[in-house]
């Protein structure tokens, strides 16, 4: 099958959502994005990749914002530097094809671009925990208290620079609960997804 | 294909959830409700059917609340009591095997069924609009006003009995955008949800 499609996908901390957009963007033979993004960002803006990685997709909390940042000769804080680099590194690689990208505000990003898709992963917590637990090395005692902060993290950074509301249904055009149907699964309703989007 | 999953589908008004779901129950060969579950809810309670279209779906506003209910002899207030002869309708239906179930709280009154699929079907506004205006027969000038209106209503009935938010991810299995995949586009993507969610 030919591809015309962008594939974005928001998700929750230990939803799988990384592993689906891989495994989906091999089966469509399509490259996939996740941190290879902020690779590009740092390469197209001159900006240290190394700024990119220990600010990628971290809150602005008010008080943190201002004592953290230091002001560029532009006037633009820091952070929104890096948040725009970020930004423009989206539509470079959304104008070069079809693709996958994870997180990173990319269906903001992307949000006129007529042959995007945006999906949101999220699952049920015990699920969540123990994939925590098994694949990034999170001790069983503070899995939940690590998943409630990337998440915190993820949805203020997202509503902070989107003005959108992380994981409301309406800003996505399919969100699914990936404990219900596997990784595999996922992947399967995603591939059926762009098929009948393709042809609608 | 053989069928065991209970379908239920929270919808934004205009967005086309009944007839999709009205479509998925055909295709799959199994029974569709809607306005006939306030029917069985009327059977089975012995109150009056019209009590239940005149309340159906409707927002548990505090003071509008407290004026216009009555208390009955065992001091349930009267939307509480059509409240719970829906729920028990739910119950019943779902018992008697595999169906699709419009609204109506279905996902919380089976919340504990395994077999069950919840879905929220959602549109852009443009085509929410379009469809109020041609298929419900709502003056163009008000499609908007009656959009947010009913929106409101369901959010606040829904809300208000299951202590969850109306419209947020979390509370679904699959929730998708109607006006891009349209109306048989959306049954075909939920036909291979149950699919895979049936293998699983």
């Amino acid at each position: 099958m030919s591809i015309k499609s962008i594939i974005t996908i928001g998700r929750q901390y230990g939803s799988g959502g990384r592993e689906i957009g891989e495994k989906l963007a091999k089966k469509l033979g399509i490259p996939f994005y996740d941190n290879k993004l902020l690779e590009i960002a740092a390469k197209e803006s001159g900006i240290n990749q190394e700024f990119f990685e220990a600010n990628d997709e971290k809150p602005v909390n008010s008080l943190l914002y201002i004592l953290s940042n230091t002001y560029s000769s532009d006037n633009l804080p820091f952070n929104h530097k890096l948040f725009l680099a970020q930004f423009e590194a989206v539509k470079k690689i959304a104008s070069e094809g079809p693709c996958v990208i994870v997180g990173r505000c990319a269906d903001y990003a992307l949000r006129d671009n007529k042959n995007v898709v945006n999906v949101f992963i999220h699952a049920a917590l015990d699920s969540r925990r123990e994939r925590a637990v098994k694949l990034y090395d999170v001790p069983e005692k503070k899995a939940d208290e690590v998943i409630i902060r990337i998440d915190k993290q993820r949805a203020s950074y997202y509503n902070f620079y989107t003005c959108q509301k992380w994981g409301r249904v309406d800003n996505y055009d399919l969100a699914l609960d990936s404990s219900l149907l596997g990784i595999d699964g996922a992947v399967e309703l995603l591939e059926k997804y762009v098929e009948i989007k393709e042809k609608a």
